[in-house]
């Protein structure tokens, strides 16, 4: 036994989505059921969707920036009841047994994560993501949105928002501490936001100077375009932290340069061609390249907590399931201010 | 007014040394003056007598991993007496004042480090370094040599060991933690006899399985040869600190692949081209790639104290003054086991 849901699908790879009606399993002892209110648009949804990371499942239902309530529990449950306010992001299983689902990090599993969409659990089940009105998932995958953000801009914070917390907080943003970040589309306004949040003293480094107003706004004190190559001289030796979202090939060498001793540049964009860099970049003043991917449950659970605490959601654009497939063009084109959150209510019957 | 001694130099780029006299500064009031007893042959002696880092300054006195006794003190040293059995490693000054010396990082002094040979002091003097009989240095840059080492295995300590040290303890090696360390040379030898007394799991990556015993011997649980390219498949996902003590290309995407998640491989070589790095090998697991460079005063004192509660120095050849110039070769050629000490006591007159 199941039951459907309305969802937007992708036939096939880059075709333009379409309304579907898709099967959620039925409640397992420690599952939780969801009524899907907002989803938000990630570029790796695009990735996917366009098979640019390789081949991918189809019909593909995407999204993992998925915030909603929950409507039924399983017989097992015990984190959640029905009507709180919850969010799913890039997970919806794992082991639960490794060091690493024992350590909270989910997203590290040694046997099996499950990702939202485009895959499948052990039984075979495809998972299907956000962009529909319902979502069935293992109690400990949903997370719970205090009060404080309201669903649609918190939609963002499960994707987006983990992905530069944690890395925030694993290289020590707080007072005292300067950090840049590099680019202000999704991922760059969220790390703005959490990092001048934490206490630190955040700069934004971009190519051009024409959201500078929008990111003094999100709480950055200095915004630098790096487009003429002065910032990496004025700034060298300036960062304790410098968070890069952007995916296209960046000249890591000037980036290090711009490191404090002991400093780290974390990338959390994949450009898809491997990058050079100098021993001597990491080396002169003890520095770090890093990567960081996502996060496990509970740093996202401390996220959402945070984000209340200090009232922090993503700056979004709402659109409704027909405008998803222009959506998608306008992210690529970096047209969006500063992350679509589709209202999912708007799914058309198939 | 200064006083002579004896010291082996290299008058230009790449020439055999030649024994000279040189002036050694009259004591500061903060300075020590050290006869020496012994003094390592490090690597980057060759590199910069070579002029392989860059243009050099001649007649060179190289040297930085020094070890004697002291015979005189300046009239406000508080840290030494007449007697006391010291070393001397890469720096002899640094400005004392500024965040990083105030924070014992004396090696990323922000105004000027002064290195112990090759570089010249704010005031001109030029700096000699240990292939020498005697050596003058403000006392934060001479360390206490604990009782329990002899001053022969003890002087590349000063050098060698701090540069594996520093790092094997910022990134925790101690009990539970598999460290492997690539190359098992003059900086991998030390790498591998450190970690193991941390209580770290030790594995040595080499090229071959030519130095298996003795790495064993050092303490190492495991050695493999890396040549043919299956042990990266083996090891995957293995360790959680990578030191890498070779200067030569290395497959760094590779190398990552076999650390753990939140693991770290950590340069203390120096290619000289840049390496290449895929993104996605960082991401993956929330890798680091650093490097370091030697270590501040402290934490050399700290390596000291460590090495001699734990019965380590290193494994050496005793040369004479008349062998340096064949062990460059020698070593450039890998053929040494560890490292090359010169008693400089065998230094002629001039």
């Amino acid at each position: 036994m199941s039951t459907t849901t309305r969802a937007l699908a992708a036939p096939s790879a880059g075709a333009p989505f379409e309304a579907v009606t898709i099967e959620r399993r039925d409640l397992r002892p420690n599952d939780v059921r969801i009524k899907i209110a907002y989803a938000g648009v990630c570029h790796s949804d695009i990735h996917q969707v366009r098979e640019e990371w390789g081949r991918a499942l189809f019909p593909m239902v995407p999204g993992h920036e998925i915030a909603g309530t929950v409507t039924e529990i399983g017989s097992d449950v015990t984190r959640h009841q029905v009507g709180d306010r919850v969010g799913v992001g890039c997970m919806v299983d794992s082991c639960g047994e490794c060091e690493m689902c024992e350590a909270d990090h989910e997203n590290f599993c040694q046997n099996r994560t499950v990702w939202t969409y485009n895959d499948t659990y052990p039984d075979g089940e495809v998972a299907m993501g956000g962009y529909s009105q319902e979502v069935v998932v293992a109690e400990r995958f949903a997370a719970r949105i205090p009060e404080g953000i309201e669903l649609d801009v918190a939609a963002p914070l499960l994707c987006a928002g983990v992905t530069v917390f944690n890395p925030l907080k694993r290289w020590g943003a707080g007072p005292g501490k300067k950090v840049a970040v590099i680019g202000l589309g999704g991922l760059g306004h969220m790390a703005v936001k959490i990092a001048a949040a934490m206490g630190a003293e955040v700069t934004v480094l971009s190519q051009s100077m024409s959201k500078a107003e929008d990111g003094k706004a999100f709480g950055a004190v200095d915004y630098r375009a790096t487009a003429d190559g002065s910032a990496f001289k004025e700034l060298r030796g300036s960062f304790d932290i410098i968070i890069n979202t952007v995916s296209v090939d960046v000249p890591l060498d000037r980036y290090l340069g711009m490191l404090r001793p002991f400093g780290a540049v974390v990338n959390v964009g994949l450009p898809t061609s491997p990058q050079q860099v100098r021993i001597s970049s990491l080396t002169s003043g003890d520095k770090v390249l890093t990567g960081s991917n996502i996060g496990g449950m509970a740093i996202t659970q401390e996220m959402l907590d945070f984000c209340a605490e200090h009232g922090i959601g993503a700056t979004i654009e709402t659109i409704s399931a027909d405008q998803v497939t222009e959506a998608y063009d306008r992210v690529v084109g970096s047209d969006v201010r500063y992350r679509f959150v589709i209202d999912v209510s708007t799914i058309p019957a198939e």
